[in-house]
């Protein structure tokens, strides 16, 4: 399951580093307390959209810019996780099928001739 | 200020009903109560990120699709809030400048001939 909070928070982050600004500047700029953006960064506390909108004035990014940023980062999880859905069904499949099933890749099969 | 949870519920129940679904089966598929999900939808209650996701899933959507189309609509209200605050700022400086400081866009002015 891919958690908004988690690459909000990341997003929300890595855009404050590359400004070169400390959590205490945007916390006082955006008038939300250092610990509860902090939280937020870490994806461990959800921000209201109200919040949200008050970090984003006071990093100086579009909502939209944001989410964008989020989006793309959640599609490259979300390819993640049915990559590792796809080999662990192969995996369960070969396991299944038992060991005398066949050949695998990787093994060597005699020549007929 | 750009709401969030506010084009985040326009987004989901466009969804719901491009797929010809009730409330009633997206909230039994996503184990969400039917007043809560009508509130995400009506942007009236901040969605968490495990209920989201829990929607998503229901929807058969992946969340990076629902986090773009809100990216999308959160810029366009972006857009028409930049070009009403530049209306507003141009009215108000007509209107410092006063009805005698020259031409204004509309004024028949005299030829010089």
């Amino acid at each position: 399951m891919v958690i908004f909070r988690r690459l909000l928070g990341e997003v929300l982050r890595s855009q404050r580093m590359r400004q070169g600004r400390t959590l205490r500047q945007v916390s006082a700029e955006a008038r939300v307390s250092l610990g509860y953006i902090s939280e937020i960064e870490r994806g461990q506390k959800e921000a209201s959209s109200e919040l949200l909108a008050s970090i984003c004035a006071a990093l100086d990014v579009p909502l939209s810019e944001i989410l964008s940023e989020v989006s793309d980062a959640v599609a490259l999880e979300e390819a993640a996780l049915a990559m590792q859905l796809e080999l662990e069904t192969t995996s369960l499949q070969r396991s299944l099928r038992g060991p005398a099933s066949g050949p695998r890749p990787g093994d060597v099969v005699a020549s007929a001739a």
